[in-house]
């Protein structure tokens, strides 16, 4: 172990008194917000910017910087204080605005809206298993490049909170299996939450419980010490796999409140202001910091990490030119991917499940294309989500492009978000029943704009004998009804194929959903057709008595339906409709060359009826589930629901007379 | 510690294959199901079920039997070969449609579907934390009837993928603290899961992780060996907090593929059938058990059992007719709470927060009824789901009502499932926002059909500064969606009053959501009408140009735009629509009263447009939020988001004329 030099790390307590002040002031103008973790952690958060995180404020998306993951999200104010203090792209007016409308200082940290914020955080639990994701990125991004390119470290601030939400469990037990020494938690221990002392509702033991996850456990026991924290965090750097330190300190530091749950959630009062700004030699006047603090930290910042920025430029220089170009694009991350030399071989009887189909797509994409890895939470085999060509990503071969994610669902989403944040693209897998286990990190993917591609396979009560709990209903109208993701029910291997073409073009946080059953290949289906979200499968032959619409393995069952009213003498248009997003971005006259008429239009799918009523006149013309499923076989199911063709062709010729 | 018998719970190993056999010629009929666990974990369930699970096969919803938990519900073949074999009103017959439509032996265990099966399990990790439930309600019940009465262990049995699942760690980190001595997990420990080995995804140190949560530790080494856990087992009762104790099988026992992940759910092939009947000394014509065997099993039970139901039986007889009642009640658990002296306080100013009328009633209803508990996710005040008159619910005070649940909100659905198996009903609260988090728990709820009551607050943009983190927006579509759940979203004081009479009246799974902000309690709401779901607020003056749907906080702005849109000679109807799920359960002559025209019918509700579409013509007449929020104050996002009077009246001004 090296010597540590903490002498040229002792942090002058001002600089982190100034920290607090600004936090106080911001909450205090706001009238909303968190003092607590503010006063608390401060001299966590000030010794990490300036002794210990790699960055440079003038290129805040520099690709090889340190992370730093806020998992508290709450305690945004220090951040941002820290942030502005460090000299990122923030001025004292943006945190006047802290939590105003429009500010770059929103009430919890945002991706994309504040220079310096590396991962939006809020809900507890994903940060820090969202910053194990990026330590994996990193891993695998640093023997693609080489140490020389890529090399950065993931710091966490995590809090009572973090520690107790399931999915930082899963992801700290995956974080323990794979070895990942870059990654460094540094645990806000203050023993109080929300509702009063931690002691209430939580006395683990959390060395044992770090180390039997396969963790290092180090404590600092005074918080306020600095000297201690540096040489913690600096020893965290040297061991051989993750590090959490425990970091014991008083919630509220300083405040008439300090150590107690009241100073957790609500702005400090006027005369507690003032008794705090007193003791710590503060300007009453607010968003006033002493100048000569701001300078010393950020003539620290400059002296650490200006020559290590230029040295690296000057190494990337050396890189191909290809190589730098991948850079960039990963940096960019929002660049559509294409494909030169995807190629796809159609099963003989043009027969298969999508979910195989989807198998042999992500193959065929990767392939090609490197940054994509992924896995599934231990169902690969059912999902085809694995990359056969490769071996599993692990501490020995870290260029595996496969993540067993063990029966991890949660944690399997949120470490995608953190996969996608270091620019690679990550597709993860599960059955669709169980999308609902990581649909708190779905909505983060989609708030924070990320090109995570889901797949999520058995996605009806088609999956049959497993049951109820197994099949899903709901699950298709909680994907669809999160803004910002484009959810895609490919109804054989040809949309399939153009679902993940759109994926890939449009960068967009993605859901595919996949059956189990194998269904015929349609000889109308078309790859190209499916960005456009639903296009006419089977054109009506002359006057046009209906119009259907269905997706996925339901297809099957509504192509028998149209044989069926075509032999009786019908006219009905078919559209296919895999991706309800696509669609509803498309023009009016788009979509009215396609549904041209509501007052006749019908839905074959067997999903919550949630997801179609904007396209009926009323409910009756809607052939979905609305109530859980039954153990049984596939036909015997789907007789029992009245989802079978028969039973629907008799309703509609009923409706249509 | 007592002198254990060993010599009189030796179990003949015929018994043990016997049970085997049956469950091979039942996934072999069905053509599906998972034989890796039915030959593996084979002598826990029998030596279980033999010497120690405490029933009577003649009354399988005994208040004080014993429960068990197959938390891998995936061994459903090896459960119900067991309870047929232990005498429950199981035949032969139903074991041969295993899986098939309408049996009583569906592919996962269901709660009420077969005789024996004290809860549905399916999804990894529901049942152990549902057992952490089951033993809370024990305690509670314990204490308030007498340990003569109710004195019931919990037993689980626990797969590898029951323990990486998040809701575990957080459910069993709750049981350690809570001290839980009658809770014994037996976990099945092969050391394979559906991909492959175990230590491919996970190597935590099981021991060190559990009792650093505070459970004691147990191994068996060798899990044929049926003295060691029955001995193991015998231990696990003496001890002063849960235990869990992990027996090493193999996955597939005797099968050809014994241990490994080909036999985990497959069905096994001719060949392999007859090897292993032919070794085991079993008849390869399938579904003929060994009479001795099911005769030395059920001899051995009726023994050990008979007299204690007997002697339960007399001490019942000893209870008043009064706490008899209260136990029918609790077993059969679908009985209306009626309130008799229910008293609820306006506030003087006639404006409140629904979340703050919801703690007021909370309190009234518990005050009357001893049988409401509950708690929340470590923000009880802000949602104000407290009793209290009560204190926590502890080790040291097991009739406190108040549970501190921790940061842990899947743990708390599921431990609400397990409460609410108990007959006892439980309220548990959060965020709306992290409903997310307990969905799948929440689907387990409407699944059994229990009562459970959820309490989600902060339930749109308008609690403002947080950010779109905490602001729900496609949360309410995702619980209106779920089937069998109904959702309230009350817009005062009360409709608050009127969910709960609905939701104690009902019995059925529901959520109930509140607002943060203060609101007008309006003097046109109706207590007794929240149960038709919806009904009319204002009346139109004549004629009726609109009508104009609205829900909680939202009818803040509704009834303004009213207002104004009744100055500018319009006249509107306003329809307060507290719960989707009833109105919609309501006569069709009842709904057209309601909402007698669709085409001039508007929604003003700030959340996902999905739950609407079926209310109006298109979505031009739907004010909803399909984006996600922003931080800032509420006033200044509903402008942004053109969700304020003056926007919404000026589009239905548009739109009408």
């Amino acid at each position: 172990m090296r010597n540590f030099k903490r002498e040229n790390n002792s942090i002058p307590k001002q600089i982190i008194d100034n920290a607090r002040g600004l936090a106080i002031d911001m909450i205090d103008e706001a009238q909303s917000g968190h003092p607590g973790i503010a006063l608390g952690a401060a001299p966590i958060l000030i010794d990490l910017y300036m002794n210990h995180l790699k960055f440079n404020p003038k290129d805040d998306k520099w690709i090889n910087r340190d992370r730093f993951v806020m998992s508290c999200g709450h305690g945004s104010s220090l951040l941002y204080a820290t942030l502005y203090m460090a000299g990122f792209d923030i001025t004292l007016n943006d945190l006047k605005k802290f939590r105003q409308i429009g500010s770059i200082t929103p009430g919890h940290p945002e991706l994309g809206v504040t220079p310096g914020v590396d991962v939006s955080t809020g809900p507890l639990g994903q940060g820090i298993s969202m910053a194990v994701g990026m330590a994996i990125g990193e891993r695998y991004l640093e023997n693609y490049f080489g140490k020389d390119i890529i090399n950065y470290h993931t710091y966490v601030l995590a809090s009572e909170g973090d520690l107790m939400e399931g999915v930082s469990y899963e992801a700290c037990s995956l974080a323990g299996h794979l070895g990942l020494n870059k990654l460094i938690v540094l645990f806000d221990s203050n023993g109080i939450t929300l509702d009063g002392k931690l002691e209430n509702s939580f006395n683990e033991d959390i060395k044992n419980r770090f180390e039997a996850q396969g963790w290092h456990y180090l404590q600092v026991e005074n918080g306020e010490n600095t000297n201690d924290i540096d040489s913690a965090i600096e020893r965290a750097k040297q061991m051989n796999g993750p590090t959490i330190i425990e970091i014991r300190t008083t919630i509220g530091k300083y405040s008439l409140n300090q150590g107690s749950s009241m100073v957790h959630g609500s702005p400090l009062d006027r005369e507690d202001i003032a008794q705090l700004k007193k003791r710590l030699d503060l300007r009453l006047q607010p968003f006033q910091p002493s100048a000569d603090s701001i300078d010393m930290f950020r003539d620290k910042v400059k002296t650490r990490c200006e020559k290590e920025y230029a040295n690296w430029q000057k190494k990337c220089a050396k890189m191909t030119e290809e190589m730098r170009r991948e850079l960039v694009d990963l940096q960019n991350n929002k660049k559509s991917i294409e494909l030169k030399n995807f190629s796809y071989e159609m099963p003989a009887d043009l027969q298969e499940a999508t979910r195989v189909s989807s198998g042999k797509v992500l193959n065929a994409i990767s392939d090609e294309y490197p940054f994509l890895i992924g896995g599934s939470a231990d169902v690969s085999k059912s999902t085809n989500a694995r990359i056969i060509s490769t071996s599993n990503f692990s501490n020995r071969s870290p260029m595996g492009r496969n993540i067993d994610f063990g029966i991890r669902e949660h944690a399997m989403g949120a470490v995608a978000n953190g996969i996608a944040l270091t620019g690679i693209t990550p597709f993860v897998s599960t059955f669709l029943s169980f999308s609902d286990y990581l649909k708190p990190a779905i909505r983060m993917t989609a708030m924070m704009d990320l090109p995570v591609i889901y797949v999520f396979t058995h996605d009806s009560i088609m999956v049959g004998e497993d049951g109820p709990t197994h099949q899903p209903v709901e699950q298709l109208i909680s994907l669809r009804s999160i803004p910002n993701l484009d959810v895609y029910r490919p109804c054989d291997s040809n949309e399939v194929i153009g679902s993940y073409k759109a994926i890939l073009k449009n960068r967009r946080p993605a859901a595919i959903v996949l059956c189990r059953n194998r269904v015929l290949i349609n000889k109308t289906t078309n790859i190209n057709d499916v960005i456009n979200g639903a296009y006419i499968l089977e054109k009506e032959r002359k006057k046009g008595d209906a119009i259907i619409i269905s997706t996925g393995e339901d297809m099957m069952i509504a192509t028998e339906v149209k044989r069926e009213l075509d032999s009786k003498g019908y006219d009905i248009r078919l559209v296919s409709m895999p991706s309800i997003e696509l669609f509803n971005r498309k023009s009016k006259a788009y979509r009215q060359k396609i549904l041209p008429d509501l007052n006749k239009t019908f839905v074959i799918e067997s999903s919550s009826s949630y997801s179609w009523h904007q396209y009926v006149k009323d409910a009756d013309h809607l052939f979905t589930i609305d109530q859980f499923g039954m153990s049984g076989k596939r036909e015997d199911i789907l007789k029992k629901y009245k989802h079978d063709c028969e039973h629907i062709v008799k309703r509609i010729e009923e409706l249509l007379n």
